[in-house]
This record gives structure tokens, C-alpha cells and sequence, in this order.
């Protein structure tokens, strides 16, 4: 392990973080919110003053040494380091007066989770809301993207970027739109700064200026946090319509509006995921609609709150208009599916994604076609491009991963006694990043009454589910810190 | 396909099944009763002109053309055809009235799931309950090895009695005991008679000789099916913890025991599934005995208790002394994993199997390692032995198969409207052959009220289970039914 490079790398991420903090800290002045204005000061110095120590202790790096482990831990430690700082200013500013509490709430933040251990919102400093709301922006496209767009990578090679970008961006393979990853770094946030300021012009023509940020902050980053008790429930059909839309479009693969912007509307058209994300997309949502459509007064009601609810947990996003938990079976059970397969690869979303869900189709459909007929040799196609074997052999390793972190962190949380469906939809809520589960942990629950270690074992599950596991068990391996 | 081989086996199975059916014939005229003798007349009547007709259907085949899909189509078609045969006594003799019941029943019996659709069994006739019961003890080892076992293969090649093997043992791998398949099929049942008359004998000194018989069955098979319907909570605590003991030891991999005959006791201690399959149930044991302890009166009670059900789930088997539905949720979460993970390769037992566990578990930190440091070979060991790698690749193709059934299982359950863990559970319950889940399945509840549409899924499940998916799923693709 390359310590000196891992202790810049970091050195770097909180600096970052201290400069995107300033806004809030902005607004805690506007708003008068002197806990908020000190707890964000004292966050602050602790940030700057841990760069500065972290970057005094690289100094002699050797930029070169940067391999696979490190990208790896890099992004380990950057996400871990992130939840911790940024839970200082609900936690000084004793909005959130237990530090566990205030650790999950960011880190769900960060990892465009959305769920949270509030029971209720409205009385929380404004400052705080639009800091938690903004986590999500910050996480939905990636911090390490971000300081690879912004910073410029000087005499470092070509595997401190790759690994990087590697390790951050959701999906089975990595999708560079251009040959240069810093182009490409910041093409990707150009995508996501438009339509973020599109999606809150549109909300704000409805809706107070505040919450439109903050709500299309949750929308791009598909995080969902809301900044009322009732969620998105409250507001007009109009708000509900936008946010179906929005939801969905920020769980396309962001190389789509690169090809648009290119002016290739074909190949996005012909795109195979985002089929597959647009007909389940449709077709869930129809199920559920006609389910739930005794529930509701007319069909526009009916279909706007199951499509919302379709889009907000295929995008896992997790904004709720009405409480699914009193939905009929196969409504509830058609939202569990989604909150499993979650959206595009290369978008803000989490979840396996539909590419991985496509390509193990494929590929178990080539597997038994061999089983049956062994010797012949039948590559599995994607986009009408070979997928190579090392891919699909990743991808056995990321399910059989997903499976086991899954069913321990079930098994973990049964411990704290709470019912089957709570326990296991608040794990599948929070790996996946979807934020809201069923039974306790529905969309008018919170996961408050969990027992730490449960909050733990739930912070763990978020961060590897939004560095899509490698990163986080990175941390956890001996191998990974071995000196070389 | 070599539609002749297929229809010359199936006459087999047939003629088979029609010789085990004889002794339920024989009890039915031992208790009079007079309904239950003319649906075996009826059925024998049918099951043997069906078999003559196969027969002559298959003049002039070619016996050597006999490959993998040969293999997987009979394993599959041969469940299949036992199923909807097995069926015919229940529903001639109007004990199951309704067809789509007899059969789930039987099948159910036959993959020892022991699922069933009862809701009780007192009153059903003597010589059915036996049949019932004996299905679970065909169905155990498997009826193709019974055939290995019985019918010198003539001028048939390897190919025949190894794909034939390969289909229907439980595992990721073949386990030969011998190098010839012939005696390692008698073996094997020489092994499962002798420790199912021990259990027996064990069972009558303590209980009437025909219920000993048929709980015998039931524990041989890891089946479930129980002759009284408080289960096996009305017998005495000696039963319970002789029932403990041999469902646990039929959850062994029968090699084990034949190592024992061979006088090699060091390499039966120091096999890693063995040590793996004991250690996993004393641990579940202790957690479920600590979280239910104050529901019992004393801790023999209590220990007798999760003992009994770790045992039972563990091994697949079923049989329950207490409503563990109303246990605490971690209880309840240990058995949902315990129905996952089931019993043993080369065991009478079904779920995933703790080999296929224990490789999962290996396989997925080789691939982490190799994540962090690409470019070293690491090989994947079982028992010191390096593990080959079309074993892996199999392993996650299963594991693959597994999930995409399961998941596509419950989400048609749904629509049947029963809760998330009776939907979820019935699926879990049957894929794995174990027999009872939670909610409405629970030990206590059975399947009646699910719809036909639910029990033809769950019907699929306890197959695909059973035999490991491949063959059932080979059943369904074009690839196997094509003339060559």
C-alpha cells in the first residue's frame, strides 16, 4: 500500500468537501441559525486541519505507485472519511444529538441512500436540510469524479485516474465517453449540473425556491431525502409529474445524453439497457397501477402515484407520495423487485443495475445451452458487442458477494428482534441505496429504532453498495495494506 | 434428442414405480380400505400400459447415442412423469378431490419437500398415508439411482449411467465411490436401508410400528411428511431426539459413511463440509436455544426444541415439534438461512448444500484477492485438493439460476395477495425441498389455499430444486428437443 499517495488522496477529498460545505454555512448565516454558523465553523477547522496534517504527512510520495489496491482504497477511505466529517454539523449543532445517528444520516446522504433516522424534518435548521440534501448531488455522481474533473493530475499516470474511476462508477464495466478520463470526468458533471438546473427551474415554478433545490438535489443524486414530514405527498400533481420524470431520466446511463448531445440519437435509441430500464420501467408500473387502482379516485391519480413510486425505486431514489406499505402483495412485491435490480449503470442510481441483470440472463442462458450441448464455444453479447469473460467472470463474483452481504446483514439485524419483512427490506433498502424498505422502515417510517451495531451493519451495507462492494471489502482485506 | 432412449427409460421408471407401489396396494386390502385399493388397481393398470406403450414406442434404439442432454431430459422428464402418476391414487380414491393437489402432494413427496396441501391427515387412509410417506423415501436417494442400482445397463457405454448419475445426485460434483457407477448406486442404497431399518427399529420401541415406519421414511428422505397433525410434537422426547439425531445424520454426505465401512474414521473428522455442516448446526442450534429460552420450561425442553428444528430445516426434512412461527425473529432468521444453505452434497438432503457454501465463500475471496493484486493464479481448495474450475464456473451459473428462479418465483406468488412472508417463504421452502416456511405456511398452516397458478410455481420449485435445476430447466429449451 502506497500510504503517502492514500494520505494526499485524502488530504485532497477533505478540502474538497470543506469548499462544498460553504454554501450551507452561507445559508446558516441568512437563515440565522447561530448552532448551525458554529457547528459548521468548528467542522470546518477539524476538516482543514486534518487536510493540512494528512497533507504534510505525503509529502516524498511516490505518484507512480498507484495501483488497483490503492484506486481501491482511495475510494474506501474517501467515502468512510466523508460520512464521518460530514456528520459533524448535525452533530455539533445537536440536531442530531447521537453521533451514530448523525453518521448514518450522512453517509446515507452521501451514498444517495435517503433513509433516515428522523421521524420528522421540518423543525431541523434549514442550513442542516439543504446540507443533507446536498450530500446526495455530491454523492450521486461520485467525489472522486469531481476531483477529477477539477483537479488537474500534474505528473500522475494514467492508473491513478483509471483506478479511480474504476473503483467510483456504478456498472460491470467502466464507460470512458472520451479517451482523456478527465474529459470525460467533466463531461459527466456538465450532463449532471443541466439537468439538475433544469429539474429545479421546473419544481421552483410550483413550489417554494428552498425546496425546489433541495428536492431536485435529492432527484439528481437519486438520494430522497425530503424536507417535509409527508415527503413528496404534500405537493402538487404537477411537482409529483416532474419528479417521475427526473427520477427516471437520472437513472439513464449518462454516456446516453453524451450521445445525444453528439447528435447520435440512434444509437441511444437502440441502446439494449436502456430498453430494458424503459419496458421494466412500464411495465411495473402498469402492474402496479392496476393493483393499487381501487385505492385511488380516478386513473390520473392511480397512475401518477404508481409511476412515481415505480420510478422512484427503480431510479432509488426513495421519495414516497403514499404509503406502499398498505399496497396489496403484488405491488409491494413488484417495489421489492425493483429496489433489487435498481437502475442504469453510469447514472446517479444504485442497486445491481439492469446491464448486470441483462448480462446475467444472457449469460446463464449461454451456460445452459453448453450444459446441454457441451464444446461449443458461444460468446454473450451486449449491444451487439462481445462481452469479455473477465467481465462475466466479475460479474459471478459481484453476485455471490451480493448475496452473502446480503443474507448476513439479515441474519445481523434479526438480532435486534424486529419483524422479517423490516429486517429484511431495510437491508435490500440500504445496500441497494433506496432508502425507504416496508414494515417499520416504510416510506412514513425510520430506521431511528435500530440498535447501533443494526446502524452499523446498515452504514456498511450503503457504502458497499454504492461503491458496489470491491472498494469496501478492499478495506476489510489484509492484502490490501500489506507494505510491499 | 434420442427420443427412443428417452421413452425405453421412462418405461423403466415406470414399470419401477409400479413394483414400489405394491406394498401400498397390499396395506390397503390389509386395513380394508376398499377406495384406496381400487385407485392403486385403477393406477397400476395405468402406469403399466403407459409403460408397455413406451416400451414398444421404443424398438430399435440406439442405446450408445446417449450424451448430457439425454441425461438431463430423462432425470427431468422421469420426475415429471412420477409426479403426475404418483398423483393418481389420492385423487382416484377422492381422498385429494381436486387433481392439481394429488399432485402437488406427490411431488412434494417425491422431491422430499414435504409442502403439503392438507390441512389434516388423520383421516386420510392408512395405506395412502404410507404411500404418501413412502414417496419421500424413493424420492431421497432417487429413483435413477435406484434403477443404477437394479438394472445391469447391458450394452449401454459409461455415458449413460454417468450423465444419468450426474443429473440427479445432489452437489456440485460428481462423487464416485468406486469407479464403477454400478456398485457405487448399491452402495449407496445399502447404506440408506441399513440406517433407515436402524431408525425404525430405534423409532417402534417408543411409538406404533406404522407410524415408526413412515416417520422413518420421512427422516431417511428429509422429507416431512408427518402421520399426525400436531407433526411430531404429540410423541415422546426420546422420538424427538432420536428424530434430531438421524435427520442430522442423513444430512451427511452418504460418502462419509462409506469411508467409516472402509475403516478410514480420520478422513470422515477432517472432511471440511462435514466439520462445516456440524459446526454451522450446533452454532444455529445454541443462537435459537438462547433467543427461545424463556418459552420453555426448562433447558432440556428448550434445547430439545431448536435442536429438533435446526436439525430439521438444516437437513431439509421439515418435521416440526413446535409453532416456530411465533418464535422471535432472529430465530426465525436463522431458520430462513438454514432453509438456504440445506444439508450435505450426496446427502438425501436438498437446499444449497454447505459445499456449495463453503466454495462460494472461498471462490469469492480468491476473486477478491485477485481484484486487489491481478495477476497472481490462485487456486480455489476443497480438502487440500484445488478445486477445478468448470467447477467454479458451474458453481456460479447455479448460484446465478438460483436467484433469478427464486426471485421470479415469489414475484408471480404475489399475485396470489398473501403477505411478503408467506409469498417469499412458500418459495424458499419448496425450492429447497424443506417443506414449511413462515406466515401462512408455517408448520402449523399448509399450501390449499394457495391458487393453482401458485402451486403449478411452487410444483416447478420443488423439481427445479430437487434436482438442481439443470434438468428441469433443460425440459424447457428448444436446444434439447431438436433432432440431431
Amino acid at each position: 500500500m502506497n500510504y503517502k499517495s492514500l494520505s494526499r488522496f485524502t488530504a485532497l477529498i477533505l478540502a474538497i468537501e470543506a469548499g462544498l460545505m460553504l454554501p450551507a454555512l452561507v445559508l446558516s448565516l441568512v437563515y440565522r441559525e447561530p448552532r448551525a454558523t458554529e457547528a459548521y465553523l468548528w467542522t470546518l477547522l477539524f476538516i482543514l486541519a486534518l487536510s493540512g496534517i494528512l497533507a504534510l504527512l505525503s509529502r516524498g510520495e511516490k505518484a507512480d505507485d498507484f495501483y488497483e489496491k490503492e484506486g481501491l482504497a482511495c475510494a474506501g477511505i474517501s467515502w468512510l472519511v466523508l460520512g464521518l466529517t460530514g456528520a459533524l454539523p448535525f452533530f455539533l449543532s445537536r440536531e442530531i444529538p447521537a453521533f451514530i445517528d448523525a453518521f448514518f444520516e450522512t453517509v446515507s446522504g452521501f451514498t444517495t441512500t435517503g433513509a433516515s433516522i428522523l421521524s420528522e424534518v421540518e423543525s431541523l435548521d434549514k442550513s442542516l436540510l439543504y446540507w443533507r440534501s446536498f450530500t446526495h448531488w455530491i454523492g450521486g455522481m461520485g467525489v472522486l469524479v469531481f476531483l477529477l474533473a477539477l483537479v488537474p493530475q500534474g505528473n500522475r499516470g494514467a492508473g491513478f485516474t483509471m483506478h479511480l474511476l474504476r473503483a467510483e462508477s456504478p456498472g460491470p464495466s467502466v464507460g470512458k465517453l472520451v479517451p482523456q478520463i478527465r474529459r470525460t470526468a467533466r463531461i459527466l458533471y456538465l450532463i449532471y449540473i443541466s439537468l439538475t438546473v433544469v429539474d429545479i427551474i421546473l419544481l421552483a415554478l410550483d413550489m417554494p425556491l428552498f425546496d425546489a433545490v433541495c428536492i431536485g438535489f435529492g432527484t439528481a443524486g437519486t438520494g430522497g431525502f425530503a424536507v417535509t414530514n409527508s415527503g413528496l405527498g404534500g405537493y402538487s400533481p404537477y411537482i409529483q409529474w416532474v419528479t417521475t420524470l427526473f427520477m427516471f431520466l437520472f437513472g439513464v446511463n449518462f454516456s446516453c445524453y453524451y450521445l445525444l448531445l453528439r447528435r447520435q440519437p440512434r444509437n441511444v435509441v437502440r441502446d439494449s439497457e436502456l430498453r430494458f430500464y424503459f419496458l421494466t420501467f412500464l411495465a411495473c408500473g402498469l402492474v402496479i397501477a392496476v393493483s393499487v387502482r381501487s385505492r385511488f379516485s380516478g386513473w390520473e391519480e392511480t397512475l401518477r402515484a404508481s409511476f412515481f413510486q415505480a420510478s422512484s425505486i427503480m431510479s432509488t431514489t426513495g421519495f414516497a407520495t403514499a404509503d406502499f406499505n398498505l399496497w396489496p402483495t403484488v405491488a409491494k412485491g413488484v417495489l421489492v423487485f425493483l429496489t433489487i435490480l435498481g437502475a442504469s449503470a453510469g447514472s446517479t442510481g444504485g442497486g445491481l443495475k439492469c446491464i448486470r441483470l441483462q448480462l446475467i440472463l444472457k449469460n446463464l442462458s449461454r451456460n445452459l445451452r453448453k450444459l446441454i450441448r457441451p464444446g461449443r464455444v458461444i460468446p454473450v453479447r451486449s449491444n451487439g458487442q462481445p462481452v469479455s469473460e473477465s467481465v462475466l467472470d466479475n460479474l459471478g463474483t459481484y453476485l455471490a458477494a451480493y448475496v452473502v452481504i446480503i443474507l448476513t446483514s439479515f441474519l445481523l439485524l434479526t438480532l435486534d428482534g424486529k419483524d422479517l419483512t423490516t429486517s429484511i427490506t431495510a437491508v435490500l433498502a440500504c445496500f441497494n441505496n433506496v432508502g425507504p424498505g416496508l414494515g417499520e422502515v416504510g416510506p412514513m417510517g425510520n430506521f431511528g429504532s435500530f440498535s447501533i451495531f443494526s446502524k452499523l451493519v446498515l452504514i456498511f451495507d450503503m457504502l458497499a453498495g454504492r461503491l458496489e462492494i470491491f472498494p469496501i471489502i478492499a478495506l476489510l482485506s489484509r492484502t490490501t495494506w500489506k507494505h510491499d
